[in-house]
C-alpha cells in the first residue's frame, strides 16, 4: 500500500510543480473508448492502446472533471493512511460534498465519482484495489488451501455446508499450504453446492469457487494470483450458452470496459471445462435444450465475431450452437443423476482433458 | 429428516388405501391466494388461513397436477435417503421426464415443478429444507459465535476479511458457543464489509450478517434459530427507503407468498435499527436524499396500507417518509467519515434503544 500513496504524492507533486512553473497544471488521461482497445494475440488479452488526451485545470471544459479526480485523489489519500475500504457507492459519499461559497457539489450523480475513479486508475496505473475502493462482494469458496488473511488462518476444507465468503478485495492474502492441482470456477452457486455436497474438492484434489453470474473483481484477482503464484490451471464451468461463454472469455482475456487492467485480471491460460456442444450430445441432454430468443441469438452473432473468438476451435464450437438452435444449462446434468456431474461429468472431462481452449 | 421420509411415505399410504377402496385418490391442497392469508395480530405473523381444495387422480382437470405432486414426492424421497440437496432449478430437470408410451413430458416449464414442490409443502406442512430442495445461497456472517456444521468447527470470528459464506440450507447447523448478544442483519453486502473491517461485531460484541437485497431463506433461518434458541435480538439495518423497510417486515412478519411458513420464518421480536427519517434528520443527512420516483412514491403508499403497518409509531415513520419525499442510504453515513457508522451511529442508537419496533 505504500506504493498507491507514494503514486498519489507523485500525481500531487507534478501538479504543484507545474503551478510554481506558471504552467497550467494538466493530467495525462489515456482514452477509454472502443477506439483505444486493441486484442493483443500475443499476449491473448484484450488491452488497452496508448491514446491519451491532456486536462487542464484553467480550461472552463475540464475543470470539473479536473477537480473530481483531485478530489478522489485526496480521498483516497485519506484511506490509505488510516487503512480503511469503501465501495464504489460509498466513495460517491464520500466526495458529496459543496464547493465553500458556492451552491455547487463536487459531485452529483454516483457516474461522477466512478468516472473520478476510472481516471484516477488510469492516470497513475492503479488498479481500484490499491485505491482501497472495493467491487462489489459475492461469491464462495472450499477446497484444499489454507490461507491467511487478516491475521486469521482459514482452511478451505474445514468450513462446513457454507465454505469461505470471498470478499470484495483479495490482494491482501496469503496463499499457506496450497494442495490442491487445480481449480474449477463456475457461474452459478447452486452448482457450487452441488459440487460442495459431493465434496468434489476433495475426491478430485482441487479448489470450487462460485459467484452468481459474472465473477467480481475480488474472484477474478484470486483466480489469477493462483494461477501466478501456483501455476493452479483454472477451469471454467458454465452453461452452454453465449452467456456463459462470455463470462468464460471476460476470465480468460479481461474484458473492453477495464482494459487497462487487463495485465492484472485476465487468466489466459484458462481453459472451458463445458457445457459444450459435444458434451450435449455425448451426454444426451438434447431434450433439455431451452430454445434461443432473439436476444441469445444476437449475442451468440455478437461473440462469433470477437477477435478472440477467431480460432478454428472455436468458431467450430458457435457455429455447432448456432445449429443447435437453444441453450443447455448446467442444472440439467441432474436429469442424469444428481451426482452425475460430480461423479461422471467432471472426473470424464478431466481425464479426456476436452477442454476448449 | 427421518420425519420428512415418514410424511411422505405416508402421503404415498394414503392414496394406495384410497384406491384400495375403490376411492378416487385425492389429496387436500390449501389454497394459496390473497383470500387465503390473514395478518394475525397476536402472533405478529402473516398466516396461511384454512381453506382448502381436493385434488383428484380421476379428473381430467386435475391429473397433470396431481402427477405432478407425487412426481416430485418420489423424487424427494430419493434425495432424502441419498442425503442430497438439489436447488429448485435442477428440481425442474429431476421431473423432466417423458411419460411412457407418450410424447407428453411430466413437466415442460419451471413454473409447473415449482408449483409441484409447493403444493407438496402444502399438503404435507413440509418446508421446502425438509425437502432437500435448496433455496438461494448468498451472504456473509461474521462474529462472536462458533458453529458446527458438517462435522466442521467454524469460529465467525477468525474467517478474515470474507467471512462465513452462508449456505442456502442452514437446518442443520449447530450453535457450538455464543458469546454474542444480539444479531445486526443488513441488506447490503457493502455495509457489512464497512462494519466487519471496523470489527463492530468484536467491539459490540454481536454477528453481522448480510445478504443483498431480500435475505435468503438460509439467512432467514438462520436469523430465526439464533433468536429462538439463545434468545438473541435481531436488529435489521436497512435504507432509509420503502425498499429497505419492506425487507424489515418481511423478516419480521413473514410475507404473503410464504405465509405457509411463517411459523418458521418470521421474527416477531426483531427490530429496525434504522435508517430511520428521525436518523437522517438527527446525523444531518438531508443534503444526501435521493427524490423518490413514483415507482418508490406508490410502494411506500402501499406499505403504509399494510395492516402489519398499522402501529403509531409505524404510521408516523411512513408520513415522514412521504413529506422527506425522498430516500437517503445508509451509505451516506461514509460522508460523516468512513467508520461513522461503526464508531457512532450504531453505537448511539443501541445504547439509546432507539429501534422501530
Amino acid at each position: 500500500m505504500v506504493k498507491a500513496k507514494e503514486k498519489l504524492n507523485q500525481l500531487g507533486k507534478s501538479l504543484v510543480e507545474q503551478a510554481k512553473k506558471g504552467e497550467n497544471p494538466n493530467m495525462d488521461i489515456p482514452i477509454r473508448a472502443l477506439s483505444n482497445v486493441t486484442y493483443d494475440q500475443k499476449k491473448r488479452m484484450i488491452m488497452m492502446g496508448n491514446k491519451s488526451s491532456k486536462r487542464y485545470l484553467f480550461n472552463v471544459a475540464h475543470i470539473k472533471k479536473f477537480l473530481q479526480t483531485t478530489e478522489i485523489a485526496a480521498n483516497v489519500q485519506k484511506l490509505l493512511v488510516a487503512g480503511k475500504h469503501v465501495s464504489l457507492r460509498q466513495a460517491f459519499y464520500m466526495m458529496r460534498r459543496t464547493i465553500p461559497g458556492t451552491q455547487i457539489d463536487v459531485v452529483e450523480e454516483q457516474e461522477e465519482s466512478n468516472k473520478a475513479v476510472e481516471d484516477l486508475e488510469l492516470v497513475r496505473g492503479f488498479s481500484r484495489e490499491e485505491l482501497n475502493i472495493n467491487a462489489n462482494k459475492n461469491g464462495s469458496a472450499a477446497g484444499k488451501i489454507i490461507i491467511k488473511d487478516k491475521g486469521d488462518i482459514i482452511d478451505w476444507s474445514k468450513l462446513g455446508s457454507g465454505g469461505w465468503a470471498i470478499p470484495s478485495n483479495t490482494e491482501d492474502i496469503e496463499f499457506k499450504k496450497v494442495d490442491a492441482k487445480f481449480v474449477i470456477y463456475m457461474e452459478k452457486a447452486a452448482i457450487w453446492e452441488r459440487l460442495h455436497e459431493d465434496r468434489v474438492w476433495d475426491k478430485l484434489n482441487c479448489i470450487i469457487i462460485s459467484s452468481q453470474g459474472q465473477a467480481t473483481r475480488g474472484i477474478r484477482r484470486l483466480l489469477r494470483r493462483l494461477n501466478d503464484e501456483y501455476k493452479l490451471p483454472i477451469y471454467i464451468l458454465v452453461d452452454n450458452d453465449p452467456w456463459g461463454y462470455y463470462i468464460y472469455s471476460v476470465l480468460k482475456y479481461g474484458s473492453i470496459a477495464l482494459a487497462n487492467i487487463s495485465e492484472k485480471l485476465a487468466i489466459p491460460s484458462a481453459r472451458l471445462i463445458g457445457l459444450t456442444c459435444e458434451d450435449v450430445n455425448k451426454y444426451g441432454l438434447k431434450k433439455y435444450l431451452i430454445k434461443f430468443q432473439k436476444v441469445d441469438e444476437s449475442r451468440l452473432n455478437q461473440i462469433k465475431n470477437y477477435e478472440w473468438f477467431q480460432s478454428k476451435d472455436w468458431q467450430r464450437e458457435l457455429k455447432e450452437m448456432k445449429d443447435q438452435k437453444g441453450k443447455v444449462e448446467l442444472d440439467a446434468l441432474v436429469a442424469k443423476g444428481v451426482t452425475f456431474i460430480s461423479d461422471v461429468y467432471l472426473p470424464e472431462k478431466l481425464k479426456s482433458k476436452a477442454f476448449l481452449d
